[in-house]
């Protein structure tokens, strides 16, 4: 499957007028090449040509790794500490006949390292993103079993935190607790930093802190995800603990029809935003429309967040095989929020969610 | 203190001539703010003004911790999921006056998005780096307080392993122990992903696939540490289970000697290169200078690699508060490796090494 996947890079580099493609550390290099080193301050990217041909610049600590895992035809360029990575770029460069071209850059490049690389290298620099998205968005059979797998795990793992979580224990307890059970159960490793917002943090979409204990009345969001094989899981669900206040039972009413209807409306052949407007309109006709303050979901695959994103304005067309997240909210300052996210995969005639933890107002 | 440094930012731009510093999610923007979100697909950043002035573009969704956190002459500029990061930063630009201007940048900002910026934007760009590693590189009392809180939290954690290790277990039951020791005592986090390289692993500095059992015989580097207030802890040893043979203990000694023949040399007045060179010579002379493939140290303090580095070729001199590590190694590819890591501070007239845990050979 890798090589396929840089064929079909490299050919859309030829068509796009893309003489090379520069890709840093990022799940775009795992892609096409399995290689998936831990981000550090020493650079390191891979160089594909149009022509097929590539180098891999390394510091030399790391080149052991980088040649037992990258494709046998990569030409391996290595820096050692005591000199910078762009005498050698600068060289390989020349040798590759890369100066005056187009070259793509991918999300692992650092504009530091950019603006430095310009100093050496005369070139057209490019945002790849949207090369990369086009080849990635799409998965093969694989893929979504691997997305399947990895959504049983996070299934799996939100029913053991039903029994686990009680008044009393730490937001970052939880935290723990999500990182063991998925160990335990054969993740690869967590796909992002669990989110576990109680009580008034639950209004923070992205809040991150865990500090909080967890007391009784507590409304929960809980959102995390795992890798398995490299490609990612990503739920959020809102339990209560002890119980529901009428209001808090109304909104999550709200947003459990947000999320059945835009799922119900996924197939090919619609666009991304079409999808959103199904559960924003929900939540705009209960009023709180301006509480709902994300786009409705994210593709996932190898990243946790990809193309496609289902957001007012994206009029992409959804094809089969696009995988993301449907993960209403409504947020409200000062008081609580509530999401229900589930990921969906479209198929050739509607729509597989990966999910099957239940959707049904929770309490603990 | 956040504030002093920010001042010093600011004159040190006006210095150099730099109307505006972009400051992406970094330990950078921790170092002057406080603020350290999680890094995120969406683009956020710090704009600093050479006059003080200061914005803040954010997605709408973390804006809530933004303004918790930021200093409050901070203006917060918001994006929405369903616009761009660019249109809102454009307005942004003209309103503090920063088009034509020369901008830094740091570590934080990505590649594709400066690229996007350079449409909207007309600025000559300029890589950061160098300002704030000067500002960021003689440590305060009390972030050498920290540091050594945190090499105290590492020592601790290293002792309790030497019990912990035997036969049996896997490289990923350390690193898993290794947060939970942290943990329990009190360190923030980890400040990076541990490496525990045993067996032919420890010929790799930088191995971290963390798979293999420990066996009898085995040699095992350990490499880990923690945040404590936001500073870095940064250890390294060699353990032995079972027992060394002749050429390990030969070769242990060498870097023994190295490490500490380099830590004798450090003070105030002498240059980076002359500390590395003190290891380098003595692993040279022993015969293995081809097989220390890395630089002697790194500089430490919110990040865990930071100036200065400690290397050949680098005249820097050595002044009272700078922090870095003291790392010789030698790595006998498909045999095994070996290293003993301090981190020290040079002091008024010498140094302090902040790890105090044991550096003789130990069988476990």
């Amino acid at each position: 499957m890798k090589n396929i996947a840089l064929e079909k890079l490299c050919k859309e580099m030829s068509n796009q007028g893309i003489n090379g493609f520069m890709l840093g550390v990022s799940t775009d290099l795992e892609y096409f090449t399995g290689f998936h080193p831990k981000s550090c301050s020493r650079f390191q990217a891979l160089f594909v040509m149009d022509n097929g041909k590539k180098f891999y610049i390394v510091p030399e600590i790391l080149q052991e790794e980088a040649i037992e895992v990258l494709p046998e035809s990569t030409t391996i360029v290595s820096w050692a500490d005591d000199e910078y990575f762009l005498k050698k770029l600068s060289t390989a460069v020349d040798e590759f006949g890369l100066n005056n071209k187009v070259i793509a850059v991918n999300e692992g490049i650092k504009a530091i390292d950019l603006l430095d690389i310009q100093n050496i290298m005369k070139a057209k620099f490019h945002n790849g993103k949207d090369i990369l998205e086009k080849i990635r968005v799409r998965k093969t059979a694989e893929e979504i079993h691997n997305l399947r797998e990895a959504a049983k795990l996070a299934d799996a793992v939100m029913e053991d935190l039903t029994k686990y979580i009680r008044p009393g224990i730490q937001e970052k307890d939880i935290k723990k607790k999500i990182e063991e059970l998925f160990s335990q159960k054969g993740a690869d490793e967590l796909a992002f930093d669990p989110i576990i917002a109680s009580g008034p943090n639950s209004s923070k979409p992205h809040y991150n802190d865990a500090q909080r204990y967890i007391q009784e009345e507590d409304i929960i969001i809980l959102d995390f995800g795992c890798r398995y094989k490299g490609y990612c899981s990503d739920i959020s669900r809102t339990l209560f603990v002890g119980g529901a206040t009428p209001k808090q039972k109304d909104i999550y009413n709200i947003i459990y029809r947000a999320n059945a209807e835009a799922k119900e409306m996924v197939k090919p052949g619609i666009t991304a935003e079409t999808v959103d407007k199904a559960a924003r309109t929900i939540i705009k006709d209960a009023g709180y429309g301006q509480y709902f303050l994300c786009r409705t979901g994210h593709g996932i695959g190898m990243a946790v967040h990809e193309s496609p994103y289902i957001k007012t304005g994206n009029q992409e067309i959804l094809q089969e095989g696009m995988a993301f997240s449907i993960e209403p909210g409504i947020y409200l300052s000062g008081q609580f929020g509530m999401r229900i996210e589930d990921i969906v995969v479209v198929t050739d005639n509607g729509v597989e969610v990966l999910n099957q933890f239940p959707r049904e107002l929770i309490v603990l």
